[in-house]
C-alpha cells in the first residue's frame, strides 16, 4: 500500500480523506491540520497531528491548503527528497520547497464540504519533476479516479481559468436566475431541466454551435423587454454585457 | 383524440411535431409554413400547407413562430372563436388577436433542431383565458410531458428572463472555456465532470451555498493572476465584472 500523508482539512482535503480511507491501494498515515477539531468524527484521533515534527515517514506527502500558503507549508516540512505534491489548480508546481521532489495532482471539481461528490468521474491533472514520481501518483489516482490526465503548469494555469467561467460563474448566473424566480413567485426547479440539458448538450455540439436565444437571434425586441423588465442595475449591466459578447462572436 | 395544428418550422415547432405525431392522445392534423420543404421527410406531404384558407377545423393552433410575428400570424387566422395559443417565454397571452380563445404553453427548455430532447422532462408554462381550454391544453402537454405548471404571463417573463440567464449566458461562459482550453491546447472534456457537477449541485444546495471560488474567497492573488493570464480584453473585461458581481451578493 501507497502510503499518503495529507497537509490541510480545506474542502479538498476533506473529500480526499474521505475517499482515501475507502481506497485498498492507499494507507492514509496522518492528516496534518491547524485545528484537530476540523476533523473529529472524519478520522480516527491517532491520526490527526497538529504539529510537523510528528509526521511520519511517507511516500506522498499532499499539500491541500489555500494556495497562498503553500510555499510556506512546503518550506515547513521538516524532511527532503521524499514526494511532495499540492492540488491547487492555479499555482505553479515550483511553489513547492525544492528541496524535496515535487508533483501536483489538481482534482478539477467542485467541492462544498456538505454535498459528496462521485470521485470516480473527477479528472484529474498530473504533474511531477520526474517520471518515477509521476508514475506513483498515478497510481494512487487511479485507484480513487478513472480520468488521470498528463497537464503541465501552464495548461494547469488555462483550465483552472477557464473552470472559473464554466463553473464559478456559472454557478453565479444561476444565482441570479434563483433570485429572479423568487421576486416573481416562481419555484426555481422549474428552470432544472433548462440548466441541466445546457450542460449536457455541450457533449454533442459545441458551445458555439449550442447558443441559442435572443442574443444570439440578435432579437432585439425581447432583449430591450428584458432589460425593461430587470430592476436591479447589476442584473441590468450583467444581461446587457453578455448579450454583447454574443454577439460579438457572431460576427467573427 | 384532440386535434391539433401547428404553425411555424422554428426549434419549438420542429420538436412539438416530432413529439405530438407519437402522442396516441394527439391527432396532429396539419402544419402550416412559409416553405414546405422546411418539413420534407419529417411529415406527410398532406399534412404540411402553406396558405391560410386551407386550415381544417381543430381543438387547438399552436404558433409557434418569432415573437414579433404572433400578432399578425394570430390575425391572418380565417376564423374565430377556437383555442389559439402562441409558445413564447417572452410575449404577453394578449399579443394573440382577440377574435379566438387565447392561452399560451411555453416549454422550458433550449432546443437545437440537430439535438433529440427528452420532452418528459421538459416543463411546460401553461396560461389560459378561460378554465375549459386550460383543461384541454393540459390534457394535450400531459400525454407529452411529466411537468407542467400554472404560470401567468408575468411570472412567464420574470422565467423566461432568468432562462436566458442560466441557459444563454451559461452557455456562453462554456464558450469561453471551450476557446481557453483550445488555446492551450487542452481537452475541453476534462471541464464536463464540472460542469454536470455545478448544474447538479443546486439540487441540493441554494446557488448561493454551492459558490466556490476565487472571487467567494475574496483570493485577489488567484484573481489578479488569472486577470494577468487573460489576454483577450472581453474576457478580461467579463472575468473582472462577474467576480465584482459575486462579491457584492457576499456584503448584502
Amino acid at each position: 500500500m501507497i502510503k499518503v500523508v495529507i497537509i490541510g482539512s480545506g474542502n479538498v482535503a476533506f473529500h480526499l480523506i474521505g475517499k482515501m480511507q475507502e481506497s485498498a491501494a492507499i494507507h492514509l498515515l496522518q492528516v496534518l491540520v491547524r485545528d484537530e477539531k476540523s476533523l473529529a468524527g472524519i478520522l480516527p484521533e491517532n491520526k490527526i497531528i497538529t504539529q510537523y515534527h510528528l509526521l511520519e515517514e511517507a511516500d506522498i506527502y499532499i499539500i491541500s491548503v489555500t494556495d497562498n500558503a503553500i510555499p510556506e507549508v512546503s518550506n515547513g516540512l521538516p524532511f527532503s527528497n521524499r514526494l511532495v505534491v499540492h492540488t491547487s489548480g492555479t499555482t505553479a508546481i515550483d511553489a513547492i520547497a525544492s528541496k524535496n521532489r515535487r508533483g501536483v495532482f489538481y482534482p478539477l471539481q467542485t467541492f462544498s464540504k456538505n454535498k459528496a461528490v462521485n470521485f470516480t468521474t473527477i479528472p484529474f491533472c498530473l504533474e511531477a519533476e520526474n517520471e518515477m514520481d509521476y508514475v506513483l501518483m498515478e497510481t494512487v489516482l487511479k485507484s480513487i479516479s478513472e480520468k488521470v490526465y498528463r497537464i503541465n503548469s501552464f495548461q494547469r494555469k488555462s483550465l483552472h481559468v477557464a473552470a472559473v467561467f464554466v463553473c464559478n460563474f456559472v454557478n453565479h448566473l444561476y444565482h441570479i436566475g434563483s433570485e429572479l424566480c423568487k421576486e416573481n413567485d416562481v419555484p426555481f426547479e422549474i428552470l432544472y431541466p433548462l440548466i441541466e440539458e445546457t450542460a449536457k448538450k455541450i457533449h454533442d455540439l459545441s458551445p458555439l454551435e449550442a447558443q441559442t436565444g435572443p442574443a444570439k437571434r440578435e432579437d432585439t425586441k425581447t432583449v430591450n423587454s428584458h432589460l425593461d423588465f430587470l430592476k436591479n442595475d447589476e442584473y441590468k449591466n450583467l444581461y446587457q454585457i453578455l448579450t454583447q459578447s454574443i454577439q460579438n462572436v457572431k460576427k467573427l
